[in-house]
C-alpha cells in the first residue's frame, strides 16, 4: 500500500484509507480472513472477474443489484436474509464492493444488522473515491422519496484502487471531476485551476486521478470530523448541490449528478455575483474552470417553472426561503437563505440566456 | 419536575432523565411546540384517554399497535409512510408515549428517519420505566429471528411519571421487579434485600416504585455510560438473560420477561455456586430474595433438552461455549463461558429438582 490516512469519527473512533497497488493481491489477502463476507456490484464482478472472484473464491460472497430501484430498505432486506443464509455471525466483517448505490446498500445494512457490524469498502466508481467513501453517510429511498433514509456509519477501512476506473465511461469520469471540483472551490482556486489545466488529461489518462481524489477526501476530511452528522459546518459541500439536485430532478437524472452540479456551482456564483459577493473577475474565473464540465442545458420553456417547483421542495428550505450555499470567492463558502421569488426566476433566465448552450 | 439526572452519550452528547409530577400538565406543555409529533400505543392512548388524548388534542398523532408481530421493518415503514402524510420534517420531534415495544418502534424510526430525527420519550410500563427507556437500543425482528436488528439511539429526553403505572397487572410489576433485581445484584445486596423486605408493598403501592426504577437507571446510567455500545463491560447486564431468554423462547414468551430473569438469576447463581464462586449462604441470601419473584416452573420432561438447544443457538456463545453472566456474590458479576454439556444439564436438573416448583 503506497498512501494512507485517517478519518476521526464520533461512530468509530477512526477509520482508515489506503491507497492500494495491487487489486488482486489485496483482496486475495483479505480472503484468507474467514469473517469477512464479499458484497459486490454484479457489474463490478462481470467487469473484473480475473482479478475479483478468483480472489475471493471459497469465501462467502452476495452479489448486489445496484440501481435506483434497489436503494431501499426492502432490499436490504432481501441482502441481508442472504447474509442469514451464508450464517452471518456478529463478528463477521462486510466487505463492499461498488459504487455509490453498493456502499449506500451495505451501510444501511451494517447500521441495522446485530445493532450494527463492521464492514470495510473498495469504491470502484471515481465519485465514490473522491466524495462518498468516506463521511459515513448513507441514502435510502422511501417510497417516491429519494434518499429519505438512512444512517451513519462509516466502513473501518476504505482500499483506493486505480484498476476500477479503467472502465468508467467519460461521463462517469466528468461527474466524478464536477463532486472533486466542488471541493476544491471549497479550499480556494489553486487545485479547481490544475482541474481545469488538465482537462483533458484527467478525462483519458486514469493514473492522474489518485492525486485528485487524495485531495478531494482530504479537504471533505477537514470538515466531517468537525460536524461528521452534517448539523454545521459540512452544510458547505450543499454547494452546487441544492441547485444541481433540482437540475437532476427535472431531467429525471438525464444528467450525470457531478455534471448537474457543475451547472448548480455556476448558477451558485452567478447568484452569488448578483448579490455582490463576488466580483465579475471572480465570477469569469470559475466559470472558465466549470464550463469545461458543464453539459449542454438550458432553463428554458416550462423548465424554468418546474425548476423552482423542485427548488422549493428543497428540505434545507425554511418557508419561503431557499437554504444554499453561495460564495464570497474560492475557499469562502457561505449559507444564505434567498427568497424564491420572481427576481430568482429572473436571475437564472438571465443566467441560462448569458451561460446556458 | 421533581427529579433529573443526564446520561452521557456518545451519539447524542447527554440526554435526560425527568421524573414529572403531572403527566397531563407536562403533555400539554409539550403539545404547544408545533414541531412535536405523538407517537402513542393504542392501548395507552385508550386507557388514559382524558389525561393524553386531550393534552395533546391538535397536536399531529400517529397510534403505535404495539405487539411482536409489529417490531419489524415493516410496521417501522408503515409508521414512517403514516408521518410522510402528516408532513414530518427533519427538525420535528417524535414523542413516544409507551412501553418497550414502542420504544423499540421509535427508536428504529428515529435512527433512520432523514439520518436520524430527536425523540423524546415517556416509558409506561415498569420495564421500559427501570431499564429500557436509557441505553441507546432498538430491537427488531427480522422473520423467524427475535431482536437481530436493530440501532442505537437514544430519545433527547426522557419523561417518567407513575401514573401509568397504575393501570398494570401483577404481572407486569413482577416482570420490572425482576428487571431491577438484576440491576440491584449487579450492585451489591442492599436493595435487592429492599425490595425483597417490601415486596407486598412493591406489589400493590406505585407510589413506592420510583424510588426503586431511579436506583435502576442510576446503575444502569454508570455503565452505559461507559460501554453504550455493549462491546464490553455493558454484557454484565446480561446477568439472568442468557438463562432468562431460553426459558422465554421454549414457553413461547408465556412467562414474562422479568420473571423469566429471575428463574435466570437464580439458575446463574447456582452454577456460580457449583463453580465454587460463591459460598452456600450467599446462594441462600440471593435465592430467599428472588424466589418472591420466581413463578411456578420446572426443567421437567422434554423441557431440558429444548432448554439446552435454545441455550446453544445464543448469539454470545463462542462454539460449543455458552457465554454466560454468573456472580461471585452480589455486586461481583463475571462473564464465563462454560461447556455445554452433560455436566451442564445435570446441573440444571438439579438445580429444578431442588428449587423448581
Amino acid at each position: 500500500m503506497s498512501k494512507s490516512f485517517s478519518v476521526s469519527s464520533k461512530i468509530r473512533g477512526t477509520y482508515d484509507v489506503y491507497f492500494i497497488d495491487s487489486l488482486r493481491e489485496h483482496l486475495t489477502q483479505l480472503a484468507t480472513q474467514k469473517n469477512n463476507i464479499f458484497l459486490i456490484d454484479a457489474t463490478v464482478a462481470q467487469l473484473f472477474k480475473n482479478d475479483i472472484q478468483q480472489a475471493v473464491a471459497g469465501s462467502r460472497i452476495v452479489i448486489l443489484h445496484c440501481n435506483e430501484e434497489n436503494k431501499t430498505i426492502n432490499y436490504a432486506q432481501e441482502i441481508i436474509r442472504e447474509l442469514i443464509q451464508q450464517d452471518v455471525r456478529k463478528n463477521d466483517v462486510l466487505i463492499a464492493i461498488g459504487g455509490g448505490i453498493a456502499q449506500d446498500i451495505v451501510t444501511f445494512i451494517s447500521s441495522i444488522l446485530f445493532r450494527g457490524v463492521n464492514w470495510k469498502f473498495y469504491p470502484t466508481t471515481l465519485l465514490a473515491q473522491c466524495d462518498s467513501c468516506i463521511g459515513s453517510k448513507s441514502s435510502i429511498n422511501f417510497d417516491q422519496f429519494k434518499n429519505l433514509l438512512g444512517t451513519f456509519n462509516p466502513p473501518s477501512e476504505i482500499f483506493i484502487n486505480s484498476t476500477f476506473l479503467n472502465t468508467l465511461s467519460e461521463s462517469e469520469i466528468r461527474s466524478g471531476i464536477g463532486e472533486m471540483l466542488h471541493y476544491f472551490f471549497s479550499d480556494g482556486i489553486d487545485l479547481a485551476q490544475e482541474v481545469s489545466d488538465n482537462f483533458n488529461q484527467l478525462l483519458t489518462d486514469r493514473s492522474v486521478l489518485p492525486y485528485y481524489i487524495e485531495n478531494s477526501l482530504r479537504i471533505k476530511k477537514a470538515i466531517i470530523e468537525i460536524d461528521e452528522f452534517d448539523t454545521s459546518i459540512r452544510h458547505i459541500f450543499n454547494y452546487g448541490h441544492t441547485f444541481g439536485h433540482a437540475i437532476e430532478a427535472i431531467t429525471h437524472y438525464g444528467i450525470p449528478h457531478g455534471q448537474a452540479i457543475s451547472i448548480g456551482m455556476d448558477l451558485a456564483n452567478y447568484i452569488s455575483l448578483s448579490l455582490n459577493m463576488i466580483t465579475d473577475a471572480q465570477f469569469t474565473q470559475m466559470h472558465s474552470i466549470l464550463v469545461k464540465n458543464i453539459p449542454a442545458f438550458k432553463f428554458e420553456g416550462s423548465i424554468i417553472d418546474q425548476y423552482l417547483k423542485a427548488l422549493s421542495k428543497d428540505k434545507k428550505n425554511v418557508g419561503n426561503k431557499l437554504g444554499c450555499i453561495l460564495t464570497r470567492g474560492p475557499g469562502r463558502l457561505e449559507k444564505v437563505f434567498i427568497d424564491m421569488d420572481e427576481k430568482l426566476k429572473t436571475l437564472i433566465l438571465n443566467y441560462t440566456e448569458a451561460y446556458g448552450y
